[in-house]
């Protein structure tokens, strides 16, 4: 599989993780979001993904044949289909319901706001400035992951990760966005639960060759 | 099962046809989003809730146990797994990645920035005016349909639907962001794909029973 990434592109770092886990052999294809005018718009990338955004995975079917897939998490619950073990689903409805829950309040209710295409329209489009644009992003960010915290602390559902002691889906997601809040000094202090799930993460080979300073296109 | 919904909420908008579609029994529970200065953000409903958006489905598991789920795709994934026919989802996993990845496009990349609490940002904390927050809005609903326009143009399998000649998960999704984007005035003039599936959309009574002027909680 190829997987055209960026190294801080937290959409692609929840995709590098789930193929980690599963130890699926794949090759990284760097594609930078700032160079030559941000190089996800360029044409030919957009044949892949009309969107103009990372990542995309291209995966051979075995016989031969190429498939480009789009959205992280529904490349995540491919790779969980097509390599069942580890599972990164629970087996009952409700709890994949509640794994699923977990990430796609990370997917959609936090992350797309503080996407670069949604902070350069702040800038260039609404003349925001630093001082706001950054207010901005840690509002989303932090309101949302306290809402996270109380969802998880209320719940007895999660154990050393968001769903009982291996890691699933809803970690893929919450580990990049805690890497973004950290990047962004969020206040993470009432957070005991996430951080905690976040540091038994940190323990795991799958995701620390994830992260973006161990990737092929890292910068200092 | 119990729904907590509004008329005119989008994310609410696809569970309501994907239990329809199912042709599963259920209440609708109407939070008003602006009275009572926002009834999904009351203690009461945030013990529901977190996140403190809707919609919330309240499952009952047949023993007399309720379960609450959050996040509108979660919910549809749960429908699907719990009263399989008719599938919202294909059988093959790229296909079922296909599906998934239009609807995430559109729960991620449109409806996330255009959510009402985010143009409260806009309004309350930037300033912005009327004219700047319309075009802020048009712009994510206008490049992110047209992305995906040219997605299930060049793709062999939309069919009457998002993916082939059933309704799935994708469609679920289209139809609820289409109404916002006609809702706001968005040209919607060079996207015929989207708008044909549209068409056929709303010639299925699980579509119309789901549109907003059709709820409990319509306002003229």
């Amino acid at each position: 599989m190829k997987l055209y990434s960026y190294f801080r592109s937290s959409a692609s770092y929840r995709v590098r993780i789930a193929l980690n886990l599963k130890g699926i052999a794949h090759d990284i294809v760097p594609v930078h979001l700032f160079k030559h005018g941000g190089e996800q718009l360029s044409q030919l990338y957009r044949t892949l993904n009309s969107d103009g955004l990372l990542p995309t995975l291209v995966a051979d079917d075995g016989s031969g044949s190429q498939h480009v897939l789009t959205q992280s998490l529904a490349m995540i619950e491919y790779l969980d289909e097509i390599h069942p073990m580890p599972a990164l689903l629970p087996s009952t409805p409700l709890d994949r319901a509640f794994v699923r829950s977990v990430a796609l309040s990370i997917a959609c209710d936090m992350h797309p706001l503080n996407n670069l295409r949604v902070l350069r329209y702040l800038v260039h489009e609404l003349n925001v400035d630093d001082n706001a644009k950054n207010a901005w992003y840690r509002h989303w960010c932090e309101s949302g992951l306290a809402a996270l915290e109380l969802t998880l602390a209320r719940d007895k559902r999660p154990g050393k990760f968001c769903y009982g002691d291996s890691p699933t889906l809803a970690d893929c997601c919450l580990v990049t966005q805690i890497f973004n809040a950290q990047r962004l000094k969020c206040d993470l202090s009432a957070m005991p639960t996430l951080m905690r799930i976040h540091e038994n993460c940190q323990q795991l080979d799958a995701f620390v060759k994830a992260a973006p300073q161990n990737q092929p296109d890292a910068e200092v």
